[in-house]
């Protein structure tokens, strides 16, 4: 999918810069897996022809020979994806996976599987074909055995000249490597502002030069609109401020595209074939150069900027690492944030693979009303917090998730998580210092002037109910200290003068979140208290949710005034 | 699958006291998920003649004509797993979808889908066919338009008299009932014992009478080997154990068996066809009397009391739901604790649904050493510890495991998810009240007859390094106190005197556990420490991995010492 968008956006008629192939190893195991299917089916439909897929087929997992557990017709599977097949090759003939593999690098407009029988282990007398060689080492005796059935006279290690001659391919790829050179200093001189946009987007990897006055100039424009919004809304509107400034931005949800609101106003879906109008919308490439050079007509299998990727959450998760892997493009996309469980293991691999990709998560929380527990997430904002080097941004109003999105298309070295609300929420009033603390995670949204009984510390749509409850508790005599906490990854790096300075270790806090209240008691101590929903929730307005449940103001005033009164005695 | 075992369980010739099929409807959405490849394909695998799956073809989802994104050829997919697929049957033609219906009802082996093309919204004049009609209601014009064009004149709620005495079953249902309840009677009159067992597993879902003298049997026997192993051995052993008292135990694991050792001594694999000897083990059904009857051969489809599910680790665990819901089970499945990411929603569903599925994590942290950071889980533990109604156990030895066994199989409200060790982890000892003590999810280990001034809070294998750790510390001068604290959520609803004393508030608190810090912060305050690992893995073996990431006991000593000092201080 890279490949075939890059393409498209880049190379020009005699100009094919971008033209290489994906190839896939896979198993029997591999094949079982669901994501196999999300991310086969979603290959076929777009007709990605450079997608080979090599399948081990030796019929062997781990439990033992598959036929008990597996036994698909995984051609006719692959078929009915509207992939190309190869089948009955022989995976220890050279000749006939040489041949095989020719065939399959012919595009044809369909992605290709070539179906390999193999022999597990092959050439060990007594363990070919069984799962004692799927993960445990041969040993020194079998190694011996399997040598001598082979006529493998040669020490470990150690490569016969031939071997090492027919399969060193470093001239050959040099001379490729001189080739593409060469073809793309033509292709600069033809097209020199493509080319050096090329370069930034798919080999430097940087921002563009002016994409941060333009982003702080957008940034300008949504505080002094101070619009009361649902925080999707306010992202779709970051979006489409960003959009212009970094047109590797490629979003997409899991068929929750007018829900999540992931497409801005000048995202076109992705489609196949030559350029025009398409299903559901003009299927033309998003112009590579944000409006700043004319068009000049791309070429290339896929077109567009804003994928629908179906009902695929871990697919589209998944899809997303390979498309940051491949450089070139910021991905984006969204689903319901309870859906995030369907995608974790995405999620935990962008962490684990320092790959900026963004996880525009929707219906944050019971606020989402009538769907009900299914749909409400309780347990997931905690939880997507405890993966390793993952950013979970929760914005309380249309400032602060533009600032979420700042940080996250400029995060290039690890995954952001986007927590939005279904519902509107109210824009809070921030002074110019505010609106910069803003990018350190977390900071002093109301009362940092005054000393204060009780710190009150809240995420999201919280943050709004935390500032009502204030007003009342100011009426009450109690001083009370708003911090508006939209990244706690972030703030907890900041300096430990800033973080006391926000949160004074001799003021109580009180936290609200309407989730499990775990997570916050490493920022409550025994001292404070934590108000969140440890039970699933309920189907009805959210209004009457957050009621039933215990999320209000009235709660807050409740336990910040016990909190503080306690803090006094 | 269960309607298939408990058939092969418990009917006898002249006796199918077990007989009924399951419904599915499902849509494009539902085709596009992993999850629908991997339990369509298992259910092909296994034969399940009596699953009827009728798909709503109405080429619609959320974003709208699903051709961009969708575009399987579905019915020939199906056909790649072995179902029976019964294509285009018009979805608007009553007589069409019975005569459809009354074929699928046919067993011939095979599970079937049934095609039924349908038209989204049909009879709305202006919004059949379009994804208007998917989550949003019609409004009144649009009910107003769609009654006249279906010329339907009656108001809301009113169902004509032909229509209710058409749709009203409850006659029907009465007849069905009062026959089964007499071919159950002859089948007590019969199989006097089969049928009180029948009645306990399948509608009472009550445990054994001697269910709990043999458990605590069983446990006493563990308690009196003082076994060192690994804690998924000692789970392999707490299984063997359990299966003659609970025939109604349905393991299996997704493709790791040998690995998540979840087959006891009397498990058999899961197999088509009649009982004899099957691939991988001989397919007979076990015993449904425990050994207490003589055997008398099940019939049915399905034999055996361990399911190789297969690479499917979603699959599995919505299928143990299925299995659990349905009743006449205790599923329990196993794969390698990370890839509890691929099937949170399961589990998710298991906590929301109060269904007592046990779920089998082997290689819980990186003390699973050379498999390196992907599948070393270091945030898993405490996730899913943050799902409601989920109760998480973590045992230390091989006596914590079989009371988180026994815990688990007595828990019939609600998941239990095992963590359990690749590596071997020491025997501790404990007096009498100790082990009881076990079940309240936490107790002191050591220590707990003097004054500590600081106490060791730990789960599963880093227990062993605490109690190294106060050895050392009492060898410095430094009474420590040992808290094991197998399952945190069974601890934490134990009464406030109960808890105090195990965790006396003046007493500093150092955590240790090799996972995210984080939840432990909610049981050390701002006083405490805990040592932890709050980063990715690395692969090595698993000793050098504890070193490199600084859990150790030596660090606890330390890190135990500053506590102490600042405690007196």
């Amino acid at each position: 999918m890279a490949e075939a968008l890059l393409a498209s956006t880049f190379n020009r008629p005699g100009h094919a810069i971008v033209d290489h192939r994906t190839w896939v190893f896979l198993g029997d195991g591999c094949l079982m897996e669901g994501i196999s299917h999300e991310a086969c089916s979603l290959a076929g439909t777009l007709g990605l022809g450079k997608l080979i897929a090599i399948w081990d087929d030796n019929g062997i997992s781990i439990d033992g020979h598959v036929e008990p557990w597996f036994s698909d017709d995984t051609p006719k599977r692959f078929e009915a994806y509207g992939w190309r097949v190869i089948r009955d090759v022989d995976g220890h003939d050279p000749a006939a996976v040489d041949a095989a593999l020719r065939t399959a690098m012919d595009d044809v407009g369909k992605p290709t599987l070539v179906c390999c029988r193999t022999v597990i282990g092959h050439g060990s007398p007594n363990k070919a074909g069984t799962h004692d060689v799927h993960g445990a080492a041969l040993g020194a005796a079998e190694v011996a055995a399997t040598r001598a059935a082979l006529g493998w006279p040669h020490a470990p290690f150690e490569i016969p000249a031939e071997i090492r001659a027919a399969w060193d391919q470093r001239e050959t790829g040099a001379a490729r490597r001189r080739d593409w050179s060469a073809r793309f200093e033509a292709y600069r001189a033809a097209h020199p502002e493509l080319a050096a946009e090329f370069e930034r987007r798919g080999m430097r990897h940087a921002l563009p030069a002016d994409y941060a006055p333009r982003s702080a100039e957008a940034l300008a424009k949504v505080v002094a609109e101070a619009a009361t919004i649902a925080s999707r809304k306010a992202s779709q509107n970051a979006i489409t401020a960003l959009l212009p400034l970094l047109p590797e931005l490629l979003g997409g949800s899991a068929d929750l595209t007018g829900s999540n609101l992931t497409d801005g106003k000048t995202s076109v879906p992705v489609r196949r074939g030559p350029e025009g109008p398409g299903e559901g919308g003009s299927a033309t490439s998003p112009d590579p150069l944000g409006g700043r050079a004319p068009r000049s007509g791309g070429q290339g299998a896929l077109h567009g900027n804003h994928v629908n990727y179906g009902v695929r959450e871990f697919g589209m998760s998944a899809i997303m690492n390979g498309l940051a892997l491949h450089g070139g493009f910021i991905p984006y996309g969204g689903t319901f944030l309870t859906f995030s469980d369907y995608a974790r293991n995405a999620v935990r691999m962008s962490a684990l693979m320092h790959q900026g990709v963004i996880y525009v998560y929707t219906h944050d929380s019971i606020g989402l009303g009538e769907d009900g527990p299914t749909h409400q997430p309780v347990e997931h904002v905690s939880s997507l917090r405890l993966i390793p080097n993952n950013r979970v941004w929760r914005p309380c109003d249309a400032v602060e998730t533009f600032v979420a999105w700042q940080a996250a298309v400029e995060r290039r070295d690890g995954p952001t998580c986007l927590i939005l609300s279904r519902q509107n929420l109210p824009a809070q009033a921030r002074d110019a210092a505010q609106v910069d603390a803003i990018r350190r995670g977390g900071y002093v949204l109301a009362g940092g002037d005054a000393p204060a009984r009780v710190t009150l510390l809240a995420t999201g749509s919280e943050v709004g109910l935390a500032m009502a409850a204030r007003a009342q508790l100011a009426a009450d005599g109690i001083a009370a200290r708003v911090v508006s906490m939209p990244c706690c990854e972030v703030f907890d790096v900041q300096d430990a003068a800033y973080r006391a300075q926000v949160l004074p270790r001799d003021v109580p806090v009180l936290a609200i979140e309407a989730g499990v209240t775990n997570f916050w008691r490493a920022y409550t101590g025994f001292d404070g208290d934590v108000i969140g929903i440890d039970r699933f929730g309920e189907s009805a307005p959210a209004p009457q949710v957050y009621e039933a449940l215990g999320v209000t103001a009235a709660r807050i005033v409740e336990r910040a005034t016990a909190l503080a009164a306690k803090a006094t005695a």
